[in-house]
């Protein structure tokens, strides 16, 4: 036997198994039109800059010594933030760690995480690597909230997307409230999007101990590089996260500067007006050339591409990707899922970048 | 039945019994002589602070996009420090992220960890978490590495501290080497407080598949607060961490201040040095008042402290940690295990600061 398979093992037979979630493409070389890890066009609040700086002191100094361990100022600002309690909150190292101590505090072989397709594809490998049990609820092409599913489930954690990815489909808040008044599960609205979109199920929180929001600022706060997510629940929840997350999860920077970005409200209330508007010109002009586009409320758009011949399909999703790949703008193709396959998945930019991508689609409407 | 309840009914029956693991005290208000969690007393290398305001861009700008999902430039930088490749290389948010990876990756109901005691406190906190199963041995008094014990036990993974916390007795690789070649698990060393050490252990890298070395840059790089660990290991071993960990487990910042510290052994050459001298003379002066003291090559010292009357023990220790406390001087005491108990361990400050500490101790010995 080889040290690689004597190696291989001896790690758990499930972790053997597994394949990694696949991130978006993150090209390291300059000329890429970006538009397909739903960052934000825009640079953050320039106030984030300055608080990392000071709050690394003269030549670095603070960085010597261990952050917060429970990001105490952070969770203060974010329960401000959203009329909440301090105790309500809890910080992650962006909204995927969250996602992880849902899973870990939550599921296991025999007790199930649910959670739709499509949505987020990280929940399922979250959830292999628990080695746990999960329920699948499919949307139809309607993309409508199958909530009485979702309610009758045996999942202990079920997660919706809301805006949903990659269709941007919202849910509102009567429909989810129909979910919460007859699970008994806990189920976490991750609201990675909710900033783009109209409603957002804070409000819930107050009379539904079983909801948990879960937040990042990687989308509409323009910090993915600096990993900070949260969750939003019952104190009883809170203290089951704190109990499994790392004690020293997020750094003194990322905490320094998601207070200067939390802070900045008008700033951001600008940024997310400007993708809304780019958005909604671009879904605009795609359902106008006749292409279906779901009406999305997050900061992308999920487009079913039809060539000019009139065709719709996986495989003209696919020759539009990879005209715009060859052409150096980067979009997100699902090809596994019957209901993402003839899709194709584009973050909003700013609209240079958007002229870019449409005019990039109409040579491909040439050639294909 | 209160929501409360009813929540806490809905966690895994093991989530809900657990204790969250207790970092040390860290005090916010300034007057505090801080020696209670190991950190650096010197700031970290003024290229840190530099390549981190370089990595934000003008404005904060880069950290709206996603930090590199492997830290693939940091692996390199690691690698080409210790002479291995990139594929033996995994970065963790922290040592800690790593340590939690390998309990995920190696550990279940049915296949043990094992880890000394005393050792790192986190280790049985990390298997509770994955609802493990654990393989304990106990160190005597006189440190001696149970290398027979270790080699003959269950453990799928084994995590050995050496530098040992919170004695600070290392292990030469001589006695490593004898458990490799008879264990039939993965031995992980945890190298927190190597390069205080004469040894250590990545020379064995190459001839020993099972060995896992793991080093954290929160110590010698003087960077608790950027949160960035590593592990060295064989491809086979670094492709199962991959597997399990976030994919953006390590933001921006983080990388590009880690990767400014690696270069930069001059200066860290430096402050390690001055540690060491310090810590050789604080031991050196307790050995001669008559205090026990292990023969430290981490940058924490244990010591024994012993009253006016020449008493030592539990309530002697306890005492001076009081002491100290109140005269705001922060120190570890571990009053839980038969061989920590009549300890403190105190971590290596500037000369000032283990000034401050003495004259402390000898105020507190004509009082006790």
């Amino acid at each position: 036997m080889s040290s690689d398979d004597a190696l291989r093992s001896l790690a758990l037979p499930h972790v053997a198994r597994l394949h990694a979630y696949t991130p978006g493409l993150q090209p390291t070389e300059p000329g890429w039109t970006k538009l397909n890890t739903n960052e934000c066009p825009y640079p953050p609040s320039p106030r984030v800059a300055e608080a990392i700086s000071r709050e690394m002191g003269e030549g670095g100094g603070s960085l010597r010594l261990y952050p917060n361990p429970k990001s105490a100022p952070l969770r203060a600002a974010v329960a401000k933030l959203h009329g909440l309690n301090e105790d309500n909150v809890c910080i992650g190292n962006g909204s995927d760690d969250i996602l992880n101590l849902l899973v870990r505090c939550f599921c296991t072989q025999e007790i199930a995480a649910g959670f739709t397709l499509p949505s987020y594809s990280l929940y399922p490998v979250l959830v292999e690597i628990q080695d746990g049990r999960s329920t699948v609820i499919e949307f139809d092409r309607s993309m409508r909230l199958p909530f009485a599913q979702i309610a009758a489930s045996n999942a202990r954690a079920f997660f919706l997307t809301s805006p949903n990815a990659p269709t941007g489909v919202a849910f509102g808040n009567a429909e989810i409230e129909q979910v919460l008044q007859s699970f008994r599960g806990l189920l976490v609205v991750d609201e990675a999007y909710a900033p783009f979109a109209r409603e957002n199920a804070i409000p819930l929180l107050a009379r539904h101990p079983n909801l948990v929001v879960v937040r990042t600022l990687s989308k509409a706060h323009a910090l993915a590089g600096l990993r900070v997510g949260y969750a939003l629940a019952h104190p009883a929840v809170i203290d089951l996260l704190d109990r499994v997350r790392d004690s020293y999860n997020v750094n003194r920077l990322s905490q320094a500067g998601a207070i200067a970005a939390l802070g900045d409200t008008t700033y951001y209330e600008g940024i997310v007006a400007k993708v809304r508007a780019t958005r909604d010109r671009c879904i605009a002009t795609w359902v106008a050339q006749g292409w279906f586009t779901y009406p999305s409320q997050a900061n992308f758009i999920f487009t079913e591409p039809k060539n000019a011949r009139g065709e719709t399909g996986p495989a003209v999703a696919r020759s539009a990707y990879d005209y715009l790949y060859r052409h150096k703008v980067l979009v997100r193709y699902f090809p596994s899922h019957a209901l993402t396959a003839s899709f194709l998945r584009i973050s909003v930019g700013t609209d240079d970048e958007m002229l870019v991508l449409q005019r990039t689609l109409e040579a491909w409407l040439k050639h294909a």
